[in-house]
């Protein structure tokens, strides 16, 4: 090593050591005769003092090589603020490792940036305390989640990124194959057809921190390559997945955030979840339930609530706590946020904080003995703000207050946002209608049934449930899987449902059916969005805050410009415009899908 | 779980105890109303004993859960070969988890099957004991891998894999951009410009378990997607990587083939090794090197090697010990075995078992006196053979020898099979000429010059050595490295030896000469073939069976029939054949290289 030391491990007890350090110039202080530079390495800063000319040259961000002696800095000026605040470095010998231009993006941890100027100079970003723990602590999570993983006899196994591409698959990206001209190959979604093969072929115990592709129209904090921490288990319940889940995010933020999450981590059924929070993926840190009045409101004449209630649909409210103090004008934005997210505006009642006497446009539509106990009926109290929501289709107005619970929380400031919230969503609906009138899988058609409704789905599709789970953080869903099926009579009752016919079974789902009849196990799993955990954990409001080299929204990389255009030559050595020769027969199935069936994150 | 127990780890001492155990069917014995199955899971076999009709039904690979009691076998009927031996299940319960068609692999590890069959049904050889335990082992290799690595505190980050493309990257496998149209990413040969970049950016140590892609025409043993061990180091020296390696290599040996590796490992240099093996791999599992002549043999007539010595070239000989018992028609097959590696065939001298004479066409060709002390001077006894190979490149001729040599051994039985034979190659030359006359760098045009050279390789590109170096095992290179440039006075030198203007630098090399502006660290690295050290430690002869699912040759993948062609929709989407929308105004250097900047594995 060029260095004998760490700059930022020395101490006063390393006073009298004479030591070689190499790192950056953080910072240069000329005083007369004397210069200070505060060096920075990979271990923090030490201050160096230099009584020779040649100090002069240094600028911010050189790198450089000194030899010095640990000596404890003058009385009274010690800095507390530093671990290294105690001692300095008396210079005997600097030499220049490489010089630095003057620098596009300053290597300050004060300084704002653009975000297209970090990534674009990211090498100077990472030079800056925050970013350079943001990746410090996504190694530190990996190393953390592998050893839980290991004790538990799970074999890290990397599955292939040059996959199948299946026509369903608009959203794969592709890749043309050069020495099969005309043949492509897609990037996966998940590794999850490979994980689930690993099952049949008697693994058991999977797991792989898997780089993942989805080429989705960018929306805020996607990235078109992104990382699961990915699990697959044979033999097992939905109990054990759920078990092993906790254990990992368990270790995580105890050592991380410093945070004892207290197991078991409560359950809330999906559809508790949407009833009380309007979300499946409910934020914790805070109360703020949403009230069901379809039963308390029947029978009322207000033409909007009344409509949802005859065509057998919902009607809901939240409550805003002080909602009442707001101005006219911020309970007109309400309307302007509810058409914001698509709906036609938010009802509200205001609780006159004195006399707690309804007020408001809707107020005038309700009868007395309706408002009379409104408050009782939703837990308002004098001074409260109560929003309500009604639409035949109860999941819409169960989001929409959901939402509007989100943002009540904000602007009220109900949020402890050094709090931690987790909750398991279990029992996920099995299927949804379509607009067609058909059935389709909430989560995947290879999603098992749980055993109350195993035998009997086909009675009540829209009531059946799976062995489906997630598991939410502070509203963020940072993981999800679900316990698959692994009898052929049970998957081709829900392809039936599904009104997937043999022959599209076979040409969807092929490889993965014939593996499948070969002694399949009992399997199961979840994926976590590992993106998502680091950002959680390093207390970050963007993935791209725990990613190296992150793109920008369109997928644009403004260190490097890709993408770009290619040249004629690479297209036609790539075989881009080739014909495909026509195919070898093929194998009894090996059409496979990658777009719906993958754990979602 | 399914299960209380492992089968596979059942022993004498759990008898008397009721155990649940669920796998697979591995073989079924009927003995009149006593029914024996070999039950396997990823722990192992144990044998249950059903007197219950219903075992009649059972398969082989048949998946089942069987409750019972753990019963010592009865007198003499133990089988010692087995770890569960001493005792047996007796079944009281048995449920079919699923059921298996007739199967197209039988899961026997004593079946050969072929390749083609293997990889369609990966998930039936997977069950195999053999197969199973190439992945167990490569995920421990990991594991031991990084447990080093985090000892001394090396930080795992992920780098993109949609990267930039580049116009010499004609091995490059190339993605359409749907949202950019006409714009293409790359995917990676190596994360060599991120992990410089990393070191630019101050995070010091750097590891990655990482994928990487090559569109090359697939030799024997290649995969389309491979894996390295991809390292990078701030501040350091040759040796401190050397030793950083030597610690993985050690871990990975001792643990996964139970050999301790003598430290440090021997160096060779690089013209030593091709001096003395003619490889800049040696196998070093066995002597047979190789003995120049060139100086021996000055002035002799035989044209063949006068023409060499008198152009400034190369004579050199290796012996094969006994070589003098092989039949004309072996000899001849060595004339054939040159031919097919493109040379014009090999000479040679036999010397006479009893008297030591030597003969064959080559000794008519030699004056009395070269004949007279040709044994002495190449080291051979009465019954060997003499192989020589002349040229005016020594280069070719000696790996022509080195080739033999390898040949040698392999018919003279002198490979100790169970031997390991680490070096490594150091000193590797900066520059080769190129056909043209001018210089190309022979690792990449960011490796640096050594001590000796870097303020003199122009007087002797052709003598001139790197900080480049290479790990060697059993013959199989399967790491390398070397320290990188980072000063721009020296960088700008290489690129004007090499006849590249500042114009096709910045070009070419763009972002990272950009990067390198700013107070780049001393760093260097090292790359480790992860699949095929996973293959030397499993003790295998392809990295296919180290992974999980390969492709065959031409990379196809029997198993889902990737790749495949795409539907016009698809093509239409990705935006394949769109026009590149004019580019924004270039970030002053950004085009990047990926094909010549890698360490090379």
């Amino acid at each position: 090593m060029i260095r004998t030391h760490d700059a930022g491990n020395l101490r006063a007890t390393d006073a009298g050591t004479t030591v070689t350090l190499a790192g950056w110039v953080a910072r240069r202080r000329d005083h007369g005769g004397v210069i200070f530079v505060d060096l920075r390495d990979g271990s923090g800063v030490v201050q160096v003092v230099f009584r020779e000319e040649d100090a002069h040259a240094l600028r911010n961000e050189f790198c450089v090589k000194v030899v010095g002696e640990v000596t404890r800095r003058p009385e009274g000026n010690e800095n507390p603020e530093l671990p290294t605040g105690e001692i300095e470095v008396t210079a005997t010998a600097l030499e220049v490792l490489s010089e630095a231009a003057p620098l596009p993006l300053p290597v300050d941890d004060q300084v704002e940036a653009g975000d297209d100027i970090r990534l674009r100079y990211r090498y100077l970003d990472l030079r800056r305390s925050g970013p350079a723990k943001a990746l410090r602590l996504r190694s530190r999570a990996n190393q953390l989640a592998r050893t839980v993983l290991h004790e538990r006899d799970f074999l890290e196994i990397e599955t292939p990124t040059l996959t199948r591409s299946t026509p369903e698959g608009a959203r794969d990206f592709l890749v043309p194959v050069r020495l099969q001209p005309g043949s492509w190959y897609a990037l996966p979604q998940s590794p999850q057809l490979f994980k689930q093969l690993l099952m049949v072929g008697g693994m058991e115990r999977y797991y792989q921190i898997a780089r993942c592709y989805r080429d989705e129209d960018f929306r805020a904090d996607r990235q078109p390559e992104f990382t699961q921490l990915d699990i697959e288990m044979s033999f097992v319940t939905e109990d054990d997945v759920i078990d092993l889940g906790e254990a990992i995010v368990a270790a995580l933020w105890k050592d991380l955030a410093g945070h004892q999450i207290s197991r078991p981590i409560p359950r809330i059924t999906w559809h508790d979840a949407m009833a009380r929070y309007g979300s499946d993926k409910p934020d914790l840190r805070y109360g703020v339930e949403l009230t069901e009045l379809t039963d308390y409101l029947r029978g009322t004449e207000f033409r909007v609530f009344a409509g949802a209630i005859d065509a057998g649909g919902y009607v809901g409210a939240v409550v805003m706590p002080g909602g009442a103090s707001q101005t006219r004008k911020e309970l007109d934005g309400w309307q302007d946020w509810a058409k914001a997210r698509g709906a036609k505006g938010l009802a509200y009642v205001v609780l006159d904080a004195e006399t707690g006497a309804p007020r408001g446009p809707v107020a005038k539509n309700l009868s007395e003995a309706h408002l009379a106990g409104l408050a009782d009926a939703v837990g308002a109290k004098p001074g409260d703000a109560v929003f309500f929501a009604a639409g035949t289709n109860p999941r819409e107005a169960q989001e929409l207050l959901g939402a509007a619970r989100i943002e009540i929380a904000k602007r009220a400031k109900l949020v402890d946002e050094s709090a931690w919230a987790f909750c398991w969503v279990v029992d996920a609906p099995m299927f949804e209608k379509t607009d067609e009138g058909g059935w389709t899988a909430v989560h995947h058609p290879f999603t098992s049934p749980n055993a109350d409704w195993v035998d009997r789905f086909e009675e009540a599709p829209d009531r059946a449930l799976a062995y489906a789970y997630d598991i939410v953080c502070n509203g963020n869903e940072i993981g999800g899987g679900s316990i698959r099926i692994h009898r052929g009579d049970v998957q081709k009752r829900v392809f039936d449902l599904l009104g997937i016919t043999p022959e599209e079974a076979q040409d969807k789902f092929g490889f993965l059916l014939e593996a499948f009849k070969y002694g399949a196990p009992p399997h199961g799993g979840i994926a976590f969005g590992w993106d998502r955990v680091c950002m959680l954990l390093a207390g970050a409001d963007s993935i791209r805050e725990v990613i190296a080299f992150p793109k920008t929204r369109g997928g644009f990389d403004p260190l490097t410009g890709a993408p770009t255009p290619i040249t004629a030559q690479q297209r036609t050595e790539a075989g881009i415009d080739a014909k495909p020769k026509p195919q070898a027969p093929a194998h009894a199935g090996t059409a496979g899908p990658a777009a719906p069936v993958a754990d979602p994150v």
